[in-house]
């Protein structure tokens, strides 16, 4: 493997943050990873794991380093990156794990061109040091939106340090990334953020449905246990893409709510068979 | 273990079936299983991996039984008990595993004494034989809804039937049972459907969604692969009810849409926190 940094500052050591330094120390590309964490807990605790090697601020742990990930809520990430950027030498890299890129990922990228704006599609509904884990990035997707006056060298630093960690890159449009995200997994947490507060009430008024959820409920909700506050930042950056893909969903609600209270078996059939053959098809391109 | 059962018939050996067989012949509590099925080649996939003993019609397989298990699709259980009572002796005890009971199965309790409407709450997303699969319905429920004339002896064999399986029995109300499934079962397949679908239509205006889907999607739409004949008649079975908790939950998704629209980040976050606790208190009771 080609890449490695010698001096890499990990801020915001969570699941991903904390993931993306645990897999730089076992395959051996950092030399020395530095957490940052305004979770002091969180952030021992990433020691404690070998998650890190050493904790610091931001400011020393982005002095001397060549390569910072900032992998804070989202709607913080500006301000840590411009924050990081200061205290680093010019060669330095930065780059983030935001959820949603858009105008202000884009806006701070043109500001600075050492900043590549990232996106490895990845995660687990667990957060923290804690949830840590190898292969996280591993056979997924990592989205770059990089900007018109990013550096090249630091675009390819990047690019070198996803694909290192198993993850196959891909450039794309910061507008178009939210719509793509929306749709794909912003709209996904919506739903079922809805569905388990609509079984909740429903437990209200029959108790004996807690505990006999099977499989479905549980694979189903199962992103409903993310972490509030990111998933806060992420509809309020991401709000007008993702109305647009609630109001596509609203309406598949209303259609497939037209067709159990028509009784209509034969389109009821036939639209469970289309989701089964395009569920395989979307996974297919996996 | 006690109880024993000389000669089982499994109407329908799919996933459900399939897997009571399966596991009634590796727990030894089967003298002889009896495979039946419309599907010629599923059939003979079943006798091919071991899952049953022999292949038979519903006739034969039913006559000398002393135990019927009838693993169809919802809607024609009740023609395929009724036909199998009439070949069985009057010893013989018949339960089924459809996924809705009220009044249907209510009725037909209520002519057949010997019948014990269950429903095992277990399952995934496949169907068929090559589906079936150990150790489905261990740490699982399985709801029995008796009716007033049930016999006791056939009641007492399908409890020990599904607690040798390893599932938890509850007994409970059939009407009682199709509003707690509408609400926990029948409700997310509903939602993740719509979803599906939802995620397909932006796919055709953002082609590169298709592949982008990580984990959450993956799991969030598993359910949507399930087969589209059995959950047609789930839903046209138990309409009401289902339709009951799509109110709930249409009112929920126009209240997460409400608080994304208006930007509402204490709202939000607030809300989410609230799923995740809720989530883990639903799990708990499991």
């Amino acid at each position: 493997m080609s890449v490695r940094f010698e001096r890499v500052a990990v801020v915001g050591v969570g699941l991903i943050g904390g993931s993306v330094a645990m897999e730089l120390g076992a395959l051996g590309l950092a030399g020395r990873r530095i957490g940052v964490d305004l979770d002091e807990a969180n952030l021992a605790q990433a020691l404690e794991l070998g998650i890190v090697d050493e904790a610091a601020s931001l400011a020393s742990a982005a002095a001397g380093a060549d390569l910072v990930v900032v992998a804070v809520p989202p709607a913080e990430i500006p301000a840590v990156v411009l924050e990081a950027a200061e205290h680093t030498s010019p060669s330095a890299v930065l780059t983030d794990v935001g959820s949603v890129k858009g105008p202000v990922a884009a806006a701070l990228a043109v500001r600075l061109s050492r900043f590549v704006p990232g996106h490895p599609v990845a995660g687990t509904e667990k957060s923290g040091a804690a949830a840590a884990m190898r292969d996280l990035f591993r056979g997924r997707r990592c989205i770059l939106t990089p900007g018109p006056t990013t550096d090249g060298g630091a675009l390819a630093a990047v690019r070198d340090l996803w694909e290192a960690l198993g993850a196959e890159v891909v450039l794309m449009d910061p507008q178009r990334h939210d719509l793509v995200c929306a749709a794909v997994s912003h709209l996904p947490h919506a739903a079922v953020y809805a569905l388990t507060s609509a079984i909740g009430a429903c437990s209200e008024r029959w108790p004996e449905l807690v505990g006999l959820g099977a499989g479905g409920f549980i694979d189903t909700t199962r992103i409903a246990s993310s972490d509030p506050r990111m998933w806060r930042d992420v509809f309020l950056l991401n709000r007008d893409a993702v109305l647009e893909s609630l109001a596509v969903y609203r309406d598949r609600v209303e259609e497939i709510t037209r067709l159990i209270a028509t009784g209509d078996g034969p389109g009821l059939e036939r639209f469970f068979g289309e989701m089964k053959v395009l569920r395989a098809r979307m996974l297919q391109g996996r």
